[in-house]
Protein backbone atom coordinates (compact mmCIF):
# COMPACT_ATOMS: atom_id res chain seq x y z
CA UNK A 1 0.00 0.00 0.00
CA UNK A 2 1.06 3.12 -0.75
CA UNK A 3 2.09 5.80 1.88
CA UNK A 4 -0.67 8.03 1.50
CA UNK A 5 -2.64 4.82 3.39
CA UNK A 6 -4.37 6.55 6.20
CA UNK A 7 -3.19 3.68 8.21
CA UNK A 8 0.36 4.15 7.44
CA UNK A 9 0.89 7.00 10.00
CA UNK A 10 0.90 3.84 12.39
CA UNK A 11 2.73 4.15 15.35
CA UNK A 12 5.72 1.67 14.59
CA UNK A 13 6.23 0.29 17.70
CA UNK A 14 5.40 -0.43 21.43
CA UNK A 15 5.93 1.72 24.34
CA UNK A 16 5.56 2.20 28.09
CA UNK A 17 5.35 -1.09 29.52
CA UNK A 18 4.95 -3.12 26.29
CA UNK A 19 8.16 -1.49 25.45
CA UNK A 20 10.01 -3.28 27.93
CA UNK A 21 8.43 -7.23 27.67
CA UNK A 22 9.52 -6.23 23.76
CA UNK A 23 12.77 -5.76 24.94
CA UNK A 24 13.33 -8.41 26.80
CA UNK A 25 12.08 -10.93 23.82
CA UNK A 26 14.05 -9.71 21.00
CA UNK A 27 16.75 -11.94 21.21
CA UNK A 28 16.24 -14.85 18.81
CA UNK A 29 14.64 -18.17 20.01
CA UNK A 30 13.03 -21.01 17.81
CA UNK A 31 9.74 -19.72 18.90
CA UNK A 32 8.46 -16.49 17.44
CA UNK A 33 5.40 -14.61 17.51
CA UNK A 34 4.91 -11.60 14.57
CA UNK A 35 3.33 -9.35 16.33
CA UNK A 36 1.25 -5.98 15.84
CA UNK A 37 1.73 -3.95 19.17
CA UNK A 38 -1.83 -2.47 19.49
CA UNK A 39 -3.76 -5.52 18.36
CA UNK A 40 -5.56 -7.10 20.60
CA UNK A 41 -5.55 -10.66 18.79
CA UNK A 42 -2.06 -10.25 19.52
CA UNK A 43 -2.49 -9.44 22.81
CA UNK A 44 -4.25 -12.67 23.41
CA UNK A 45 -1.08 -15.22 22.10
CA UNK A 46 1.39 -12.66 24.23
CA UNK A 47 -0.68 -13.10 27.50
CA UNK A 48 -0.65 -16.90 27.32
CA UNK A 49 3.31 -16.39 26.76
CA UNK A 50 4.09 -14.26 29.45
CA UNK A 51 1.80 -16.04 32.16
CA UNK A 52 3.30 -19.30 31.42
CA UNK A 53 7.17 -17.68 30.93
CA UNK A 54 7.46 -19.54 27.78
CA UNK A 55 10.77 -18.58 25.64
CA UNK A 56 9.63 -16.59 22.33
CA UNK A 57 10.87 -14.23 20.25
CA UNK A 58 8.49 -11.02 19.69
CA UNK A 59 9.23 -10.05 15.80
CA UNK A 60 6.93 -6.39 15.27
CA UNK A 61 5.37 -6.51 11.71
CA UNK A 62 4.62 -3.20 10.02
CA UNK A 63 1.23 -4.23 8.45
CA UNK A 64 2.25 -1.82 5.35
CA UNK A 65 5.68 -3.37 4.95
CA UNK A 66 5.50 -7.49 5.63
CA UNK A 67 8.71 -9.05 6.33
CA UNK A 68 9.39 -11.79 3.72
CA UNK A 69 9.76 -14.74 6.67
CA UNK A 70 6.24 -13.95 7.70
CA UNK A 71 4.73 -14.20 4.27
CA UNK A 72 6.85 -17.42 3.99
CA UNK A 73 5.11 -18.47 6.81
CA UNK A 74 1.55 -17.57 6.36
CA UNK A 75 0.77 -15.88 2.93
CA UNK A 76 -2.29 -13.85 4.25
CA UNK A 77 1.06 -11.90 6.60
CA UNK A 78 -1.89 -11.43 9.24
CA UNK A 79 -0.50 -11.09 12.93
CA UNK A 80 -0.39 -12.99 15.45
CA UNK A 81 1.32 -16.34 13.52
CA UNK A 82 3.66 -17.93 15.61
CA UNK A 83 6.61 -19.98 14.05
CA UNK A 84 7.10 -23.11 15.99
CA UNK A 85 10.03 -25.55 14.40
CA UNK A 86 10.17 -23.49 11.44
CA UNK A 87 6.15 -24.24 10.83
CA UNK A 88 3.42 -21.56 11.37
CA UNK A 89 0.10 -21.27 13.30
CA UNK A 90 -2.52 -18.32 13.15
CA UNK A 91 -6.01 -17.86 14.44
CA UNK A 92 -5.28 -16.30 18.01
CA UNK A 93 -7.61 -18.90 19.60
CA UNK A 94 -5.62 -21.85 18.50
CA UNK A 95 -2.65 -20.10 19.32
CA UNK A 96 -3.32 -19.79 22.39
CA UNK A 97 -4.64 -23.80 23.50
CA UNK A 98 -1.32 -24.43 20.96
CA UNK A 99 0.56 -22.93 23.77
CA UNK A 100 -1.31 -24.23 26.60
CA UNK A 101 -1.07 -27.68 25.18
CA UNK A 102 2.77 -27.47 23.77
CA UNK A 103 4.11 -26.23 27.02
CA UNK A 104 1.29 -28.00 29.64
CA UNK A 105 3.93 -28.71 31.74
CA UNK A 106 4.27 -24.68 32.56
CA UNK A 107 2.78 -23.25 34.80
CA UNK A 108 -0.42 -22.16 34.98
CA UNK A 109 -2.45 -24.42 33.54
CA UNK A 110 -4.65 -22.43 31.79
CA UNK A 111 -7.27 -25.09 30.39
CA UNK A 112 -9.24 -26.91 33.34
CA UNK A 113 -8.91 -31.06 33.76
CA UNK A 114 -12.72 -31.62 33.50
CA UNK A 115 -13.79 -32.19 29.64
CA UNK A 116 -17.25 -30.23 30.56
CA UNK A 117 -15.51 -27.86 31.64
CA UNK A 118 -13.22 -28.00 28.86
CA UNK A 119 -16.22 -27.79 26.41
CA UNK A 120 -17.57 -24.63 28.64
CA UNK A 121 -14.52 -22.66 27.93
CA UNK A 122 -14.51 -23.24 24.12
CA UNK A 123 -18.35 -21.72 24.20
CA UNK A 124 -17.50 -18.79 25.70
CA UNK A 125 -14.36 -18.07 24.04
CA UNK A 126 -16.36 -18.52 20.47
CA UNK A 127 -18.99 -16.04 22.50
CA UNK A 128 -16.30 -13.46 22.95
CA UNK A 129 -15.07 -13.53 19.29
CA UNK A 130 -18.45 -13.85 17.74
CA UNK A 131 -20.59 -12.18 19.77
CA UNK A 132 -19.03 -9.44 22.08
CA UNK A 133 -15.75 -8.37 19.65
CA UNK A 134 -18.25 -7.61 16.93
CA UNK A 135 -20.72 -5.76 19.19
CA UNK A 136 -17.60 -3.97 20.70
CA UNK A 137 -16.97 -2.47 16.84
CA UNK A 138 -20.54 -1.77 16.04
CA UNK A 139 -20.78 0.57 19.03
CA UNK A 140 -17.15 1.94 18.34
CA UNK A 141 -17.78 2.43 14.84
CA UNK A 142 -20.87 3.57 15.76
CA UNK A 143 -21.74 7.23 13.58
CA UNK A 144 -24.29 9.52 14.08
CA UNK A 145 -26.01 8.38 10.63
CA UNK A 146 -26.06 4.80 11.36
CA UNK A 147 -29.31 2.94 10.94
CA UNK A 148 -28.90 2.11 14.61
CA UNK A 149 -28.76 4.56 17.65
CA UNK A 150 -25.96 5.01 20.07
CA UNK A 151 -28.23 3.76 22.46
CA UNK A 152 -29.17 0.39 20.88
CA UNK A 153 -25.80 -0.46 20.14
CA UNK A 154 -24.72 0.64 23.67
CA UNK A 155 -26.95 -1.43 24.96
CA UNK A 156 -26.31 -4.13 22.55
CA UNK A 157 -22.48 -4.26 23.60
CA UNK A 158 -23.75 -4.47 27.43
CA UNK A 159 -26.01 -7.03 26.96
CA UNK A 160 -23.27 -8.95 25.17
CA UNK A 161 -21.00 -8.46 28.26
CA UNK A 162 -23.41 -9.40 30.81
CA UNK A 163 -24.40 -12.26 29.26
CA UNK A 164 -20.70 -13.19 29.73
CA UNK A 165 -20.63 -12.56 33.47
CA UNK A 166 -23.48 -14.18 34.18
CA UNK A 167 -21.76 -17.52 33.00
CA UNK A 168 -18.89 -16.80 35.57
CA UNK A 169 -18.20 -18.71 38.84
CA UNK A 170 -20.30 -16.30 40.86
CA UNK A 171 -17.73 -15.94 43.24
CA UNK A 172 -14.56 -15.25 40.69
CA UNK A 173 -12.54 -13.40 40.80
CA UNK A 174 -11.87 -14.97 37.43
CA UNK A 175 -14.12 -16.57 35.14
CA UNK A 176 -13.73 -20.24 36.67
CA UNK A 177 -13.08 -19.35 40.21
CA UNK A 178 -9.87 -18.48 41.62
CA UNK A 179 -7.17 -18.99 39.33
CA UNK A 180 -6.79 -17.34 36.05
CA UNK A 181 -7.55 -19.43 32.69
CA UNK A 182 -7.48 -19.22 28.98
CA UNK A 183 -11.08 -17.36 28.84
CA UNK A 184 -9.74 -14.63 30.97
CA UNK A 185 -7.02 -13.98 28.97
CA UNK A 186 -9.57 -14.74 25.37
CA UNK A 187 -11.34 -11.56 26.35
CA UNK A 188 -8.75 -9.25 28.36
CA UNK A 189 -7.86 -7.46 25.73
CA UNK A 190 -10.77 -5.76 24.69
CA UNK A 191 -11.47 -5.73 28.43
CA UNK A 192 -8.56 -2.91 28.81
CA UNK A 193 -9.34 -0.65 26.34
CA UNK A 194 -13.09 0.01 27.13
CA UNK A 195 -11.92 3.09 27.90
CA UNK A 196 -12.09 3.80 23.91
CA UNK A 197 -16.22 4.37 24.56
CA UNK A 198 -15.43 7.04 27.32
CA UNK A 199 -13.09 8.53 24.87
CA UNK A 200 -14.93 8.35 21.88
CA UNK A 201 -18.61 7.26 22.75
CA UNK A 202 -20.17 9.28 25.81
CA UNK A 203 -19.26 6.19 27.99
CA UNK A 204 -20.23 2.92 28.78
CA UNK A 205 -22.63 3.86 31.05
CA UNK A 206 -22.44 0.70 32.75
CA UNK A 207 -25.79 0.00 35.64
CA UNK A 208 -26.00 -1.27 39.06
CA UNK A 209 -26.73 -4.67 39.71
CA UNK A 210 -25.65 -8.03 41.07
CA UNK A 211 -23.62 -9.28 37.57
CA UNK A 212 -22.11 -5.75 37.12
CA UNK A 213 -20.72 -6.18 40.37
CA UNK A 214 -19.26 -9.13 39.37
CA UNK A 215 -17.98 -7.73 35.94
CA UNK A 216 -16.29 -5.02 38.04
CA UNK A 217 -15.16 -8.03 40.28
CA UNK A 218 -13.72 -9.84 37.35
CA UNK A 219 -11.99 -6.48 35.22
CA UNK A 220 -9.83 -5.31 38.62
CA UNK A 221 -8.14 -8.58 38.57
CA UNK A 222 -7.67 -8.45 35.28
CA UNK A 223 -6.40 -4.47 34.95
CA UNK A 224 -3.97 -5.59 37.37
CA UNK A 225 -2.27 -9.06 35.96
CA UNK A 226 1.06 -8.16 35.36
CA UNK A 227 0.78 -10.02 31.97
CA UNK A 228 -1.85 -7.57 30.77
CA UNK A 229 0.42 -4.30 32.01
CA UNK A 230 3.17 -5.85 30.43
CA UNK A 231 1.45 -5.93 27.16
CA UNK A 232 0.08 -2.51 27.36
CA UNK A 233 1.68 0.48 25.66
CA UNK A 234 0.99 4.02 26.38
CA UNK A 235 -2.46 5.10 25.62
CA UNK A 236 -1.42 8.17 23.33
CA UNK A 237 -0.39 5.77 20.58
CA UNK A 238 -3.87 3.78 20.57
CA UNK A 239 -5.76 7.16 20.74
CA UNK A 240 -4.59 8.12 16.66
CA UNK A 241 -5.50 4.25 16.10
CA UNK A 242 -8.93 4.28 17.59
CA UNK A 243 -10.00 7.69 16.57
CA UNK A 244 -10.29 6.30 13.05
CA UNK A 245 -12.72 3.72 14.05
CA UNK A 246 -14.36 5.95 16.32
CA UNK A 247 -14.57 7.88 12.72
CA UNK A 248 -15.58 4.84 11.03
CA UNK A 249 -12.34 5.58 8.57
CA UNK A 250 -10.17 2.40 9.76
CA UNK A 251 -9.27 0.27 6.98
CA UNK A 252 -8.30 -3.34 8.93
CA UNK A 253 -10.51 -5.92 7.87
CA UNK A 254 -12.56 -6.05 10.83
CA UNK A 255 -13.07 -2.32 10.60
CA UNK A 256 -14.25 -3.41 6.75
CA UNK A 257 -16.11 -6.32 8.01
CA UNK A 258 -17.83 -4.25 10.93
CA UNK A 259 -19.17 -1.61 8.22
CA UNK A 260 -20.48 -4.58 6.33
CA UNK A 261 -22.43 -5.73 9.45
CA UNK A 262 -20.41 -9.12 9.03
CA UNK A 263 -18.37 -10.67 12.40
CA UNK A 264 -14.73 -11.36 12.76
CA UNK A 265 -13.37 -12.23 9.73
CA UNK B 1 -44.40 -20.31 14.59
CA UNK B 2 -47.84 -20.66 12.62
CA UNK B 3 -48.37 -23.49 10.20
CA UNK B 4 -48.34 -21.21 7.66
CA UNK B 5 -44.48 -20.67 7.91
CA UNK B 6 -43.32 -22.43 4.90
CA UNK B 7 -40.99 -24.60 6.55
CA UNK B 8 -43.49 -26.07 8.72
CA UNK B 9 -44.26 -28.95 6.46
CA UNK B 10 -40.57 -30.33 7.17
CA UNK B 11 -40.77 -34.27 7.23
CA UNK B 12 -40.64 -35.11 10.52
CA UNK B 13 -38.25 -37.84 11.05
CA UNK B 14 -35.08 -39.91 9.57
CA UNK B 15 -35.56 -42.34 6.98
CA UNK B 16 -33.44 -45.38 5.04
CA UNK B 17 -30.40 -45.98 6.99
CA UNK B 18 -30.84 -42.69 9.24
CA UNK B 19 -34.24 -44.50 10.38
CA UNK B 20 -32.76 -47.72 11.72
CA UNK B 21 -29.91 -46.02 13.63
CA UNK B 22 -32.33 -43.61 15.06
CA UNK B 23 -34.66 -46.56 16.45
CA UNK B 24 -31.61 -48.12 17.91
CA UNK B 25 -30.73 -45.09 19.81
CA UNK B 26 -34.29 -44.34 20.98
CA UNK B 27 -33.80 -46.27 24.98
CA UNK B 28 -33.55 -43.66 27.87
CA UNK B 29 -29.65 -42.64 28.47
CA UNK B 30 -28.28 -40.39 30.38
CA UNK B 31 -26.17 -38.96 27.81
CA UNK B 32 -29.02 -37.20 24.98
CA UNK B 33 -28.71 -35.55 22.01
CA UNK B 34 -31.71 -33.08 20.69
CA UNK B 35 -31.23 -33.72 17.03
CA UNK B 36 -33.27 -32.81 13.58
CA UNK B 37 -32.56 -35.45 11.21
CA UNK B 38 -31.81 -33.38 8.07
CA UNK B 39 -29.32 -31.11 9.88
CA UNK B 40 -25.80 -31.35 8.72
CA UNK B 41 -24.40 -30.17 12.43
CA UNK B 42 -26.45 -32.67 13.81
CA UNK B 43 -25.12 -35.10 12.11
CA UNK B 44 -21.27 -34.03 12.99
CA UNK B 45 -22.40 -34.91 16.90
CA UNK B 46 -23.97 -37.99 15.60
CA UNK B 47 -20.76 -39.23 13.47
CA UNK B 48 -18.54 -38.67 16.60
CA UNK B 49 -21.19 -40.69 18.90
CA UNK B 50 -21.40 -43.90 16.58
CA UNK B 51 -17.95 -43.80 15.65
CA UNK B 52 -16.77 -44.07 18.85
CA UNK B 53 -19.84 -46.11 19.93
CA UNK B 54 -20.54 -43.60 22.54
CA UNK B 55 -24.22 -44.88 24.44
CA UNK B 56 -26.74 -42.10 23.71
CA UNK B 57 -30.36 -41.15 23.47
CA UNK B 58 -31.66 -39.61 20.43
CA UNK B 59 -34.00 -36.84 20.48
CA UNK B 60 -36.09 -35.99 17.21
CA UNK B 61 -36.87 -31.64 17.91
CA UNK B 62 -39.54 -30.62 15.47
CA UNK B 63 -38.08 -27.06 15.18
CA UNK B 64 -41.12 -25.14 15.56
CA UNK B 65 -42.38 -27.19 18.40
CA UNK B 66 -39.41 -27.66 20.58
CA UNK B 67 -39.98 -29.51 23.79
CA UNK B 68 -40.03 -28.09 27.62
CA UNK B 69 -36.69 -30.46 28.42
CA UNK B 70 -35.08 -28.86 25.30
CA UNK B 71 -35.83 -25.35 25.99
CA UNK B 72 -34.90 -25.70 29.65
CA UNK B 73 -31.35 -26.50 28.73
CA UNK B 74 -30.70 -24.62 26.30
CA UNK B 75 -33.54 -21.10 25.99
CA UNK B 76 -32.58 -20.62 22.51
CA UNK B 77 -33.51 -23.91 21.55
CA UNK B 78 -31.28 -24.74 18.94
CA UNK B 79 -29.85 -28.30 17.87
CA UNK B 80 -27.62 -30.07 18.31
CA UNK B 81 -27.66 -29.96 21.89
CA UNK B 82 -26.07 -32.28 24.24
CA UNK B 83 -27.70 -32.91 27.50
CA UNK B 84 -24.75 -34.74 30.05
CA UNK B 85 -25.33 -34.93 33.28
CA UNK B 86 -28.40 -33.06 33.11
CA UNK B 87 -26.62 -29.78 31.58
CA UNK B 88 -26.44 -28.63 28.21
CA UNK B 89 -23.17 -28.53 25.98
CA UNK B 90 -24.41 -26.84 22.09
CA UNK B 91 -22.50 -25.64 19.01
CA UNK B 92 -21.14 -28.36 16.99
CA UNK B 93 -17.99 -28.24 17.09
CA UNK B 94 -17.38 -28.01 20.74
CA UNK B 95 -19.66 -30.96 21.28
CA UNK B 96 -17.84 -33.03 19.04
CA UNK B 97 -14.49 -32.18 20.62
CA UNK B 98 -15.86 -32.77 24.35
CA UNK B 99 -17.59 -35.82 23.16
CA UNK B 100 -13.62 -37.12 21.49
CA UNK B 101 -12.23 -36.23 25.30
CA UNK B 102 -14.75 -36.97 27.87
CA UNK B 103 -14.66 -40.57 26.05
CA UNK B 104 -11.28 -40.78 25.73
CA UNK B 105 -10.85 -44.19 26.53
CA UNK B 106 -13.31 -44.86 23.41
CA UNK B 107 -11.65 -45.71 19.87
CA UNK B 108 -11.27 -44.40 17.44
CA UNK B 109 -9.40 -41.86 19.19
CA UNK B 110 -10.34 -38.84 16.91
CA UNK B 111 -7.70 -35.96 17.96
CA UNK B 112 -4.04 -36.42 17.15
CA UNK B 113 -1.84 -36.37 20.28
CA UNK B 114 0.45 -34.19 18.52
CA UNK B 115 -0.02 -30.50 19.80
CA UNK B 116 0.58 -28.80 16.34
CA UNK B 117 -0.93 -31.37 14.46
CA UNK B 118 -4.21 -30.81 17.51
CA UNK B 119 -3.87 -26.97 16.45
CA UNK B 120 -4.13 -27.59 12.99
CA UNK B 121 -7.04 -29.50 12.72
CA UNK B 122 -8.40 -26.78 14.75
CA UNK B 123 -7.40 -24.44 12.16
CA UNK B 124 -8.71 -26.17 9.17
CA UNK B 125 -12.68 -26.90 11.41
CA UNK B 126 -12.24 -22.87 11.31
CA UNK B 127 -12.27 -23.41 8.07
CA UNK B 128 -14.67 -25.89 7.24
CA UNK B 129 -17.27 -23.52 9.03
CA UNK B 130 -16.24 -20.03 8.39
CA UNK B 131 -15.20 -20.66 4.83
CA UNK B 132 -16.10 -23.74 3.15
CA UNK B 133 -19.95 -23.74 5.00
CA UNK B 134 -20.37 -20.16 3.74
CA UNK B 135 -19.43 -20.48 0.73
CA UNK B 136 -21.41 -24.02 0.25
CA UNK B 137 -24.68 -21.75 1.43
CA UNK B 138 -23.39 -18.86 -1.39
CA UNK B 139 -23.47 -21.30 -4.41
CA UNK B 140 -26.59 -23.23 -3.31
CA UNK B 141 -28.84 -20.04 -2.53
CA UNK B 142 -27.58 -18.58 -5.71
CA UNK B 143 -30.23 -16.76 -7.95
CA UNK B 144 -30.74 -15.63 -11.36
CA UNK B 145 -30.69 -12.09 -10.29
CA UNK B 146 -28.06 -12.25 -7.82
CA UNK B 147 -25.04 -9.56 -8.35
CA UNK B 148 -22.51 -12.56 -8.78
CA UNK B 149 -22.70 -15.38 -11.48
CA UNK B 150 -23.12 -18.86 -10.33
CA UNK B 151 -20.12 -19.07 -12.31
CA UNK B 152 -18.34 -17.10 -9.56
CA UNK B 153 -20.04 -18.26 -6.55
CA UNK B 154 -19.16 -22.19 -7.69
CA UNK B 155 -15.33 -20.82 -8.49
CA UNK B 156 -15.14 -19.45 -4.98
CA UNK B 157 -16.53 -23.05 -3.51
CA UNK B 158 -14.33 -25.17 -5.13
CA UNK B 159 -11.89 -22.79 -4.20
CA UNK B 160 -11.99 -23.20 -1.03
CA UNK B 161 -12.33 -27.01 -0.74
CA UNK B 162 -9.17 -27.21 -2.97
CA UNK B 163 -7.42 -25.48 -0.06
CA UNK B 164 -8.99 -27.76 2.27
CA UNK B 165 -7.62 -30.62 0.25
CA UNK B 166 -4.47 -28.84 -0.33
CA UNK B 167 -3.81 -29.23 3.68
CA UNK B 168 -4.23 -32.99 3.56
CA UNK B 169 -1.66 -35.85 4.17
CA UNK B 170 -0.64 -35.92 0.40
CA UNK B 171 -1.35 -40.10 0.95
CA UNK B 172 -4.10 -40.29 2.75
CA UNK B 173 -6.64 -41.93 2.40
CA UNK B 174 -8.35 -39.39 5.52
CA UNK B 175 -6.98 -35.94 6.18
CA UNK B 176 -4.36 -36.95 8.63
CA UNK B 177 -3.27 -39.88 6.77
CA UNK B 178 -4.49 -43.26 7.08
CA UNK B 179 -6.47 -42.95 9.98
CA UNK B 180 -10.40 -41.13 10.37
CA UNK B 181 -10.12 -38.28 12.85
CA UNK B 182 -12.23 -35.42 13.45
CA UNK B 183 -11.60 -32.94 10.96
CA UNK B 184 -13.08 -35.96 8.72
CA UNK B 185 -16.29 -35.94 10.48
CA UNK B 186 -16.49 -32.10 10.51
CA UNK B 187 -16.90 -32.01 6.65
CA UNK B 188 -18.48 -34.99 6.45
CA UNK B 189 -22.12 -33.73 6.37
CA UNK B 190 -21.99 -30.95 3.74
CA UNK B 191 -19.40 -33.57 1.76
CA UNK B 192 -22.20 -36.24 1.28
CA UNK B 193 -24.52 -33.65 0.14
CA UNK B 194 -22.49 -32.24 -2.62
CA UNK B 195 -25.49 -33.58 -5.13
CA UNK B 196 -27.91 -30.47 -4.01
CA UNK B 197 -25.24 -28.88 -6.44
CA UNK B 198 -25.80 -31.49 -9.23
CA UNK B 199 -29.55 -31.58 -8.66
CA UNK B 200 -30.38 -27.39 -8.17
CA UNK B 201 -27.18 -25.74 -9.69
CA UNK B 202 -26.18 -27.44 -12.94
CA UNK B 203 -23.22 -29.31 -11.38
CA UNK B 204 -19.93 -28.82 -9.64
CA UNK B 205 -17.96 -29.30 -12.67
CA UNK B 206 -15.14 -30.52 -10.53
CA UNK B 207 -12.19 -29.60 -12.66
CA UNK B 208 -9.19 -32.27 -13.49
CA UNK B 209 -5.82 -32.23 -11.73
CA UNK B 210 -4.09 -33.41 -8.83
CA UNK B 211 -6.15 -31.82 -5.66
CA UNK B 212 -9.18 -33.47 -6.90
CA UNK B 213 -7.83 -36.51 -7.58
CA UNK B 214 -6.87 -36.29 -3.73
CA UNK B 215 -10.35 -34.57 -2.99
CA UNK B 216 -11.98 -38.16 -4.95
CA UNK B 217 -9.93 -40.25 -2.74
CA UNK B 218 -10.90 -38.35 0.23
CA UNK B 219 -14.53 -38.29 -0.23
CA UNK B 220 -15.11 -42.22 -1.72
CA UNK B 221 -13.84 -43.22 1.49
CA UNK B 222 -16.04 -40.56 3.78
CA UNK B 223 -19.36 -41.62 1.94
CA UNK B 224 -18.14 -44.96 1.98
CA UNK B 225 -17.71 -44.89 5.96
CA UNK B 226 -20.32 -47.12 8.07
CA UNK B 227 -21.08 -43.83 10.28
CA UNK B 228 -21.85 -41.43 7.79
CA UNK B 229 -23.65 -44.20 6.25
CA UNK B 230 -26.28 -44.46 9.16
CA UNK B 231 -26.68 -40.78 9.35
CA UNK B 232 -28.39 -40.15 6.04
CA UNK B 233 -31.44 -40.54 5.41
CA UNK B 234 -33.25 -41.23 1.99
CA UNK B 235 -32.92 -38.01 -0.69
CA UNK B 236 -36.43 -37.69 -1.12
CA UNK B 237 -36.74 -35.82 1.82
CA UNK B 238 -34.32 -34.17 1.79
CA UNK B 239 -35.11 -32.69 -1.38
CA UNK B 240 -38.06 -30.00 -0.46
CA UNK B 241 -36.09 -28.54 2.36
CA UNK B 242 -33.08 -27.90 -0.34
CA UNK B 243 -35.22 -26.68 -2.91
CA UNK B 244 -36.41 -24.10 -0.23
CA UNK B 245 -32.21 -22.89 -0.11
CA UNK B 246 -31.97 -23.64 -3.78
CA UNK B 247 -34.86 -21.35 -4.26
CA UNK B 248 -33.41 -18.66 -1.68
CA UNK B 249 -36.55 -18.95 0.18
CA UNK B 250 -35.41 -21.34 3.36
CA UNK B 251 -35.85 -19.38 6.71
CA UNK B 252 -33.51 -20.82 9.00
CA UNK B 253 -30.93 -18.71 10.63
CA UNK B 254 -27.60 -20.14 8.46
CA UNK B 255 -30.55 -19.26 5.15
CA UNK B 256 -31.23 -15.85 6.72
CA UNK B 257 -27.10 -14.77 7.37
CA UNK B 258 -26.11 -16.36 3.75
CA UNK B 259 -28.65 -13.42 2.56
CA UNK B 260 -27.50 -11.08 4.26
CA UNK B 261 -23.61 -11.59 3.39
CA UNK B 262 -22.82 -13.09 6.58
CA UNK B 263 -21.44 -16.42 7.29
CA UNK B 264 -22.60 -19.43 9.97
CA UNK B 265 -24.86 -17.36 12.76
Amino acid sequence: MGKDHPDSKLFPHATGAAAKMVQEHEKEEPLKLYSGWFCPFVQRALLVLLEKEIPFQYIEVNPYHKPESLLKLNPRGLVPTLEYNQKPLYESTVICEFLEEAYSNATPHLMPTDPYTRARTRIWTDFVTSRIIPAFHRFLQHQPSSSSSIDDVRAEFLDKLKQFTEAMDPVGPYFLGEEVSLIDLILAPWAVRLWVFDHFKGGLNIPQGEAWERWGKWLSVIEKRQSVISTTSDREHYLPIYQRYADDTAQSELAKATREGKGVP
